[in-house]
């Protein structure tokens, strides 16, 4: 068993690097905060006998050797950035729990058969730079180093340019860290667990994704002498996409979400009817031919808005990732560990992204999801209970012990 | 007559102070570009022999002397400040045509009755500190100068701060500053003229103007994980806003107009519901009884949309500038000058807020307008000709020489 209130104490520790005035974090990645974190992380890490190293991306391995050194490691972990409006334990959990699972190896005199990696990926959230899951798309061969080393944030600020200003642009090739299996534990960030009060998720597949970045082009104008009739109000048109998405995720059924969570207007002022503006759209399902629809539709509703209104509308595909079903023997190996435990759980799908699902193209993954309170995610106000995590904790130390051999 | 060439070279050349690369001019009140066009227009009115004075808010007063010193100047000119897609005629036309008439009078040996009082107004824009036409409304008595002073741009900056990083804070007290009458000349910034091939707008009237500091709040959560049915998305309401704003000023006639210029989410992040945001609103119209009808039409609508999506919005009022019926006496001055002078004219209802409408309270006030290029402003394509300029420039000019006494 972990040692649940040194797992508790990590986290309520660490979420003091970025800390926010209404009890989340404000940690993006790559920033002055992630810098702390990582510090804390490596020290901790260092401590427990692991040898840490940081590929080109930032992304931070942490190896406590096994017997047989010829095998890849189990990887567990997740990652330590979070939202602008972030909680404490969305990525954080899975990290520490998986540096605990290290700590609880050590204490129990334990050796693996095969090694094990802590690992803490790059910009696991997308907030600042897209894709999420930046860095564990490149491990997994989406996109090469070098474009994700030359992706800017809202500031100009290059991915290659925040990783030297933090020191974390380290000498291991994307990918040079192999595998056996990878399993992540993390928070359901849904509601369905603690709805039928169940402790475990036992993930056997991801929501595929798709990203927009979107522009209108109106014409600014004077609020005060323009007719309503002559005008092209990027915002009224704006404002209509923004409804459109709404409904067409809605028409699509349960297994579909569309969300713009982000709109910027040019040079805004009150007294200018906006000419130009640009916005961001994330697109949901765990079918593909579902996310075809909502694609197919959204780009319809534009067309239809764009041509009415007399105004440009451009939404260009950023990022596509198409669902993810997750290794079987690995899910089963996950589910046997939950029940040698006694923990009541179901299978479930992630409504999030996560790390696994890009590591899940390239090497056995799973995931261990735990309840967190009224599904609340990326929101200050996230929540979990001790219990439920050093379960999660318990659930991934025994899947390594499974997996990685006593 | 006014010098036509002067008139045109000062306004191409003082363009240069905040030029954008698309023509037009972003030059917001009170900051670096203000400064160099403030430096210009004080050595500008010095050298045309004008003792320059500065009151607490920066408005600058060029006096040009009168035979009979005890009697308050005719007070003319504008403002030098522009919206962030500004152009290059809005106020600057008013300001460096009312700096032309004081050179044209000392060209031709002319020394008026009453003073003349060349004005630069501080902030009429209202884009970086609300309201708009700032520093004459407090002039005209609606606000008291320490509460000015304590406005706050989006960065925090006060007014206070501002005037006293580009050393404008004068020794004046605001309204020490007499006059008998004041006079504005502008560029139409509508269709009208230009429409009905006119060369002067008489403008007899002023639309009135609510504006209102808009927030929504939702609840923050996760793109991925949040179905559909259980958000409280404040984006999605705020689009509601925005389209009940177009249809109620749309549904108001003709005499109507109503805007959102602004929008910004708290925290936004692509894959983040937005949950918190602030926006503005801007209504009009000439006549008193249609602003009350848009305002009660929107706080109703904005009633339904929050209680239907249940989430929280306020629309708080933070100006509220009646329509504005210009002095006879002075409109019909504007309009013999302009038949002395034989352009075509008409009589018009100026859309946008101006100084003069501010002015109209405390003393007898009076617009002249000239056309401007498809009626576009607040954009960087804003455009008018040297000819109609000039025609602007020399009925303000014969104006004056009316009311000042040769
Ligand atoms: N787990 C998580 O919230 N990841 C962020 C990427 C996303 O799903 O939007
Ligand atoms: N003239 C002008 O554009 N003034 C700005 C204030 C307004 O919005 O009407």
């Amino acid at each position: 068993q972990i040692d649940s209130a040194r797992l508790w104490g990590d986290i309520h520790e660490t979420a003091k690097f970025g800390a926010t005035p209404k009890g989340g974090v404000k940690r993006l990645t790559l920033g002055a905060e992630d810098k702390q974190v990582r510090d804390w992380f490596r020290a901790a890490c260092e401590a427990a006998g692991c040898e840490v190293r940081v590929d080109a991306l930032g992304t931070m391995f942490a190896i406590r050797p096994g017997r047989d050194m010829s095998k890849p490691p189990i990887g567990i972990g997740s990652h330590l950035d979070t939202q602008p409006t972030g909680g404490k334990y969305d990525g954080i959990l899975g990290t520490l729990a998986a540096l605990e699972v290290v700590r609880a190896l050590n204490d129990a005199g334990i050796e693996t058969d095969i090694p094990v990696c802590v690992c803490n990926w790059t910009n696991e959230e997308g907030s600042r730079y897209a894709p999420a899951m930046m860095a564990s798309a490149a491990y997994a061969g989406d996109y090469t180093t070098d474009d994700i080393l030359g992706r800017k944030d809202a500031d100009g600020i290059t991915v290659a340019d925040a990783l030297d200003t933090i020191g974390y642009r380290g000498a291991d090739a994307v990918g040079k860290q192999k595998f056996s299996a990878f399993v992540e534990l993390h928070i359901e960030q849904g509601p369905l667990l603690e709805a039928e009060n169940k402790t475990i998720g036992v993930v056997d597949r991801g929501q595929g994704i798709i990203w927009y970045d979107g522009t209108i082009s109106g014409f600014a104008s004077h609020a005060g002498t323009t007719p309503m009739p002559l005008r092209k109000d990027a915002l009224a048109a704006f404002s209509e996409v923004v409804l459109a998405v709404e409904k067409i995720a809605r028409d699509h059924g349960p297994n579909a979400v569309g969300t713009i969570g982000e709109i910027k207007i040019d040079n805004p002022s009150r007294n200018v009817i906006p000419g130009d503006l640009a916005f961001t759209v994330d697109i949901r399902s765990s079918e593909s031919n579902i996310l075809d629809g909502l694609h197919s539709a959204i780009q319809a509703a534009v067309a239809e808005i764009a041509a009415r209104r007399k105004v440009s509308i451009d939404v260009q595909q950023i990022w596509r990732k198409e669902p993810t079903v997750f290794n079987t023997t690995l899910v089963d190996a996950v589910e046997a560990a939950t029940k040698e435990m006694g923990y009541s759980h179901r299978r479930i799908t992630s409504g999030a992204g996560h790390d696994a699902c890009n590591l899940a193209g390239v090497v056995p993954a799973a995931m261990i999801f735990v309840p967190c309170k009224d599904g609340i995610s990326h929101n200050e106000l996230e929540d979990a209970t001790q219990t439920d995590c050093t379960a999660g904790a318990n659930v991934l130390l025994h899947t390594v012990l499974a997996l990685a051999g006593v």
